[in-house]
Formats: C-alpha cells, sequence, structure tokens
C-alpha cells in the first residue's frame, strides 16, 4: 500500500508524522513525504525541517494520501499543483484523507463540496467555505474521504485507516508497537472539555 | 526554556516529534534538533528525515534533554561525542528526558545508575545492562530525570513535563490547541491489554 503524505511550508509536524509513524509501522505500508518539489520543508513553529523525498509527479497513484494541516494551509490552498496533484489522485486512491486544517487543502482541491468533513475545532465552522458541512467530531467519514480533528487526531484516524486496510489485528499490532495508550496528565484536550481555553490555545496555533 | 532533542540514524519519529510538538508551542520555549555535526537523520523506517539543525557544541546548556529511541539506540549508545553531551549538558538541566529505548542513551551515558526508569515493554528488562531499576509505568521520574515507555508516551511526558515547567493552565492550552483528546479505535496499546500480539509487535519494531 503506497501512501503519500505532501509537505509545505508551515505544516504542523505532528499532523504529518503522527499517522506517518502509524502506517509506516504497518507491514506492507510505504509511505513517502511528497512536494511538487522535493526537498526541505519548515513546519509552523519553525524549528523542524522534514524532507520531501519525491516529487508530486514521482507518486501519481498513491493508494493513501494523509494531507497534513497547519498555518501554512492557507496559502497551500493557493498551490495549483498541490491542488491539481490531490485532485486527480483522488480519482483513484482507496482513501483520501487530512488531519486538522488540512482538510481546507482538500476542499480547495474540490473534494469537499456537499460532503461531511471536520478539521480543528477553531476553524470547523470555516469548513463551509469550502463547500463542506462542518461535523464536530475526532474522525469524520464520507465515503473514501476521511477527515481528522487537530493535530494528534492523525494518530487515531490512521490505526482506524489501518484496520479498514488491513484488519483490526495488524492495527492493534501496531498500536502495541507504538506503545499507543494514551495517559495524557489533564482531560483537556477537547474544545467540550477546556471551553474557558479557547482563546489562549488558539493564540498558540498561529 | 531552551529544549534540545538529539538526532541519531534510526531514531523513531513520533519518539522526537510527540515531545517536540507540546513544547514548540508552549509559550517561551525554543526546540532545537542537534546531533553531533548538523544534518539530514533518516528514521528507523527509512522513510522520514529530519534536520539536525545544530551541532552538540553549539547547545552546551540546554534546559531540557529529550532523546528519543529507535532501533538505532544500539549505535548511538556508542557514540561518544553524544554521550559526553549528555553527561555534560545533564549537569546543568532543570530535566533530563528519554522515550522509548532513549533511556539507554541516558543509561549508556552513566546517568541510570541504581535510578528508576522505563523504555519500550519489549526492552525493559534490558534496562538493568545500564544500571537501572526498569519499572513497567509510562512516565517515571526520579530526580531530574523522567523517562517515558514506547514512541507514543513522549507526548504524555512532555505535557507532563510543560506542567511542571510552567502550570497545569499552560499544559492544557497546549493540550487543547493540538486536540490531544486521544480516542484510539482499539484498547490493545499496552502490553498488559494485548499480550498475544506481543511477538508480533516486537517483529515491527526492528
Amino acid at each position: 500500500m503506497l501512501v503519500a503524505i505532501p509537505l509545505y511550508p508551515g505544516f504542523t509536524a505532528l499532523d504529518a508524522v503522527g499517522p506517518y509513524t502509524v502506517l509506516a509501522f504497518a507491514p506492507g505500508f510505504t509511505v513517502t513525504f511528497v512536494a511538487p518539489e522535493p526537498g526541505p520543508f519548515t513546519d509552523c513553529r519553525r524549528s523542524l525541517t522534514l524532507t520531501a523525498t519525491a516529487g508530486l509527479a514521482d507518486l501519481p497513484r498513491p493508494d493513501v494520501i494523509v494531507v497534513p494541516g497547519g498555518p501554512g494551509t492557507l496559502e497551500a490552498m493557493q498551490d495549483r499543483a498541490l491542488l491539481d496533484w490531490i485532485a486527480r489522485a483522488h480519482e483513484h486512491t482507496r482513501w483520501t484523507t487530512s488531519v486538522c486544517s488540512g482538510s481546507y487543502i482538500l476542499g480547495a482541491a474540490g473534494l469537499l463540496e456537499g460532503r461531511r468533513a471536520t478539521t480543528h475545532w477553531g476553524w470547523l465552522d470555516g469548513l463551509r467555505g469550502v463547500g463542506a458541512e462542518p461535523v464536530g467530531e475526532r474522525i469524520v467519514t464520507d465515503g473514501r474521504i476521511i477527515t481528522a480533528a487537530g493535530v494528534s487526531a492523525g494518530i487515531d484516524m490512521a490505526l482506524a485507516l489501518l484496520a479498514a486496510a488491513t484488519d483490526d489485528t495488524t492495527a492493534q499490532t501496531v498500536q502495541l508497537a507504538i506503545e499507543y495508550d494514551p495517559a495524557p496528565p489533564f482531560d483537556a484536550g477537547s474544545i467540550g472539555k477546556a471551553p474557558a481555553l479557547a482563546e489562549a490555545a488558539m493564540a498558540l496555533t498561529g
């Protein structure tokens, strides 16, 4: 199974590396970071640089696409080469997916018209702007399109995708291999659980 | 607060990028990927390349060290430049931490003699080889040394560390910013929960 993760300036690292880790640990999966032109891309915190090892043209037919989010999304939504690749590749993918504001890029590529989709809680309503019906859930599946909520939600999404692509046992085996038995020290990870922190949290995402 | 994350060939990406994301989102934190020589480092799946932007000598006095694990640990345990830097930097850190088999590198640097520490469930007993007392918990704190269990445990560890370094509200705000409200589709993330998958999971970590 070929997985392509497009990078662009200002992506959020965990959006990409969470699903990457789940899928790259899975037997028979090959995950490649791609971009219009191969090369290094610096993340939204300007302190992490990940390399796209292939151009979009090198991977025209991935089985799975995972589009990360991040403050760079707005600029990526104008990148015709990226959007055209997503639109064309999507015709043949088994699943086309996004994490966080990556769903806006799917939308800009014309994939979310009339579809249910999610994103980071702070940008949920804006999904209407790309024709989607915003759904405030951690993972939203609409046909072959799977969108995940903010940043860390990509890990959960990738495990569900892996189970669908293989079987529950394979996904559980990867979960055990990466010891994903989450135990956050606080219960403040969704807007419903920590509404008072919304403004401060959004200030950190810029 | 200056955070240094050393990279080496064969590190596991999420070990580094999980804590990176938590700490790089925190106000007042600067996170730098370091190595004996700056440059690109390829991960344990051989399909992700992250750049160390600074040499060890450029960052002699970080406040926090986070050492990732991965199959490359064994070779990194022989890297005198890395071990000497860890040992010297540790004299001045507020916290010296590791994720997964990164604790073996702390051990090789002489930091775990007689200390309680943890690592990935599959390598727990071996920690005695570096003089540590293995503890099968997700996060183990012994003085200024914090060790986390496998791969994804670094996210939880970094949130706890952030709360200790700042306050609960700051850690909760970052948790909300990265929407860390984990909802794995299965409950198979620890060896106690999925003992029958141990052999298959270990086969994936090589």
